[in-house]
């Protein structure tokens, strides 16, 4: 058996502390699994002297994650204090060119930098993996990079915030609106104080951007992502959804076009039956479509301390195997340019919901402004509401009132430019009276 | 780059002629991301001359799989040919014994042999992979071997077996009779003409006995593997399962236990809630229960040419990466000895209906061989039947009559053994018209 693998971990939150249990408790195991010992030689964090529960004192203590990073007694570099740039930047970079495998949960740091780091490792002959930066404890990027290398892929999605979707379940489970929600969220640990990130959808995005250049063999390209949060998400969505036999969730989705790739993040219809909808909680759930194994589907925690640290030790097992694979999927300088295809050009159905006011010829016009754009109604559902989309439906008999009546719509296939061209012309109209809701539909 | 590496292929049905139509097919692509070219030089089947719509002109014939798994111009044996002796054990033996690596997608043999031959690549330092032999397409060894590393796993589980789910997700959506599912079946193609090895569950258990050696370390043992097929399920199982809130699945289990692992093959009442149950038609899905990750499942075409292909293609691509690693997850020499759990001991709900003579004492006297083997109803359902069991709900005021009634148990958690006792008693007791159908319910 060869010389233990050395591991230089800076960052001691939950998923540091947790990924320092795991190495002890399965020492054993995971040398006998991977044919080489692996020890943890090196730590730094924020605070040296917080008592985190394991024992760290066989450990050389470091103040500068750089100075960590380059440590002769450092063959691996675990960087788990997350950031965009500054020192997890900094000491990724000072790793990499010191030619220490890289292993990290930066998903931030990836979708910025990724190209860059990637090449680096390669240039530098070591390895840089990032199982927890997408979808915490479920091996998406190696069933990705590894498990689907031969297929032709068309187009991968899912749920990879679990803040959010804990919220758009509650929502749906318990008809509370997103405020509501979002603050038992907080209450619980689920949601930061600043949950910006999160429910804007950029979490989301900076997974998808990864995802995109293993699906597709493109470079990281996470600035043009089109991003749409679930903030605007209200109750008579989620209920008109149910009604119609969907389920809203935010995804994230990368699809190959005939004039690019699409990248999106928004709030997205997808039917009860599909896999996606069974999605409960702060589960994460991933989907890749192939031209040969058709969809596969992969669902389990996108998140804890566990879960993320189980991935992140499953990559160092990987480093002690000599598993050296491309860090994404290939060799930089094959990867393909990113070819973003225009928002405007997106195709499929979308829901509406339209707040109309109640008066003659209103519902002929709206009509009539679809059609000009060519877009064909598959259905459309009107009641009578106080304020609240109801289920009590008074049909067509009753009487003009001043008070507005919501009027959801469901498009057959269509362009995001006619419908963002048909409800601008709506507005402007005046027969509506609030911003309409757009939700777009996912052919699942 | 090195030299390509030579490919010696052992069938030609669906799958070996759609390996060497993705091989031509994305020859750069792989060449790109693994490093290394990849090129079949020889192949073998039954028949030479059939047109199989592949252009195999610059690939030697050989007559024999020995001849051709041990030829100077095979790197990798590639076995698809099935069999869990004869040709494809000899010549699989063959090859890695000459140091070829070996691909393969045959569980029956691994089921039988998996031992000695993982001890055989071993001892020649090479690889054998065999993704394709579970659930097809989905990445499930590679996930279990390498993505769970770092997971003391407690429960794998799955719906492993296409011609099986199809049958009984068509009995349930259309309320048909196994026989005629079964005959839809075979026409479609999704079911062999002598179906007996996929709805007996050997299929299942095959392929259940390789993810349990996987997932707590042991050596494989097929042999023990408690076997139940679907054959004795009826509509009206299907029916009052579903009116509980459960569906049947067959599903292979693998569980640790404290005396020892139990591994079973059965029809299974599933929550209709859980992922499992949203699992229809010929799909698979495998989940696995990891103290550090929790549960992941994954779901995805368990058959077909193209998605076994892939998962062919992607172990070769392993091959091409180097990605050494031991075919059982660790040296065959550390698997600890498979310990079998007693079926009798196995402990869960279970749903059980009977045929009962419709007389006075009867059911007192059901109720009461339950209470003496300390078994506690969670709910009865008790109907009117003539012959079938109806949604029409009699309730109690109906009078005595000759015809049996369906009676539908549902157990809270007992043993097999306390199951097995009450169930002989009852027979015994002679208040039953036919044999009790007796169904285990998976926690989920």
């Amino acid at each position: 058996m060869s010389n233990p693998l050395k591991l230089g971990l800076a960052g001691l939150g939950t998923v540091g502390v947790s990924v320092v249990k795991r190495l002890a408790q399965l020492e054993n195991e995971l040398a006998t699994a991977s044919g080489r010992a692996m020890r943890v030689t090196a730590v730094t964090a924020r605070s040296r002297d917080k008592d985190r529960g394991v024992d760290l004192s066989a450990c050389e203590w470091f103040d500068d994650p750089v100075s960590l990073a380059t440590s002769e007694d450092v063959d691996v570099y675990v960087e788990l204090m997350g950031g965009d740039s500054g020192a997890a930047e900094e000491s990724v970079r000072a790793a990499l060119a010191a030619g220490k495998h890289v292993v990290t949960a930066n998903k931030a740091l990836l979708a910025k930098h990724g190209n860059e780091l990637a090449k680096l490792a390669e240039d530098n002959g070591v390895m840089l993996n990032f199982e927890a930066a997408v979808a915490g404890g479920i091996p998406i990027i190696k069933t990705m990079r590894e498990g689907m290398t031969s297929n032709d892929i068309s187009r991968v999605y899912g749920i990879m915030n679990g803040t959010c979707n804990y919220i758009l379940t509650r929502m749906e489970l318990e008809g509370l609106s997103f405020d509501e929600c979002l603050k038992d969220a907080q209450r619980l640990g689920y949601a930061e104080a600043d949950p910006t990130f999160d429910v804007e959808g950029n979490d989301t995005a900076h997974k998808l951007a990864l995802l995109t250049s293993l699906a597709f063999g493109t470079e990281i390209e996470a600035d043009s992502i089109f991003l749409e949060g679930i903030t605007s998400l209200t109750t008579d969505d989620i209920r008109a959804a149910d009604e119609l036999g969907f389920r809203i969730k935010l995804l994230g989705v990368a699809l190959r076009t005939d004039t690019g790739i699409e990248q999106r993040v928004h709030p997205t219809m997808v039917p009860k039956s599909s896999a996606i909808a069974q999605i409960s909680g702060v589960t994460n759930a991933v989907a890749v479509d192939g031209d040969a194994v058709g969809s596969i589907t992969m669902s389990g925690p996108g998140a804890g301390g566990d879960a993320t640290a189980s991935a992140v030790v499953a990559d160092l097992v990987d480093v002690a195997r000599d598993f050296k694979v491309y860090p994404l999927g290939r060799p930089v300088g094959e990867l393909k340019p990113y070819v973003r295809a225009k928002m405007r050009a997106h195709e499929g159905g979308y829901y509406i919901r339209l707040s109309v006011n109640d008066r003659p010829g209103a519902f002929a016009s709206i009509a009539h402004r679809m059609a000009e754009q060519d877009i064909s109604l598959e259905s459309i559902v009107q009641r009578r509401t106080n304020g609240h989309f109801t289920k009590t439906d008074d049909g067509g008999s009753a009487k003009a009132s001043e008070k507005p009546q919501a009027v959801v719509l469901i498009t057959y296939e269509t362009t995001e430019k006619a419908i963002r061209m048909a409800l601008k012309q709506i507005e402007e109209d005046g027969h509506i009276a609030a911003t309409p809701q757009m939700i777009r539909i996912e052919r699942l």
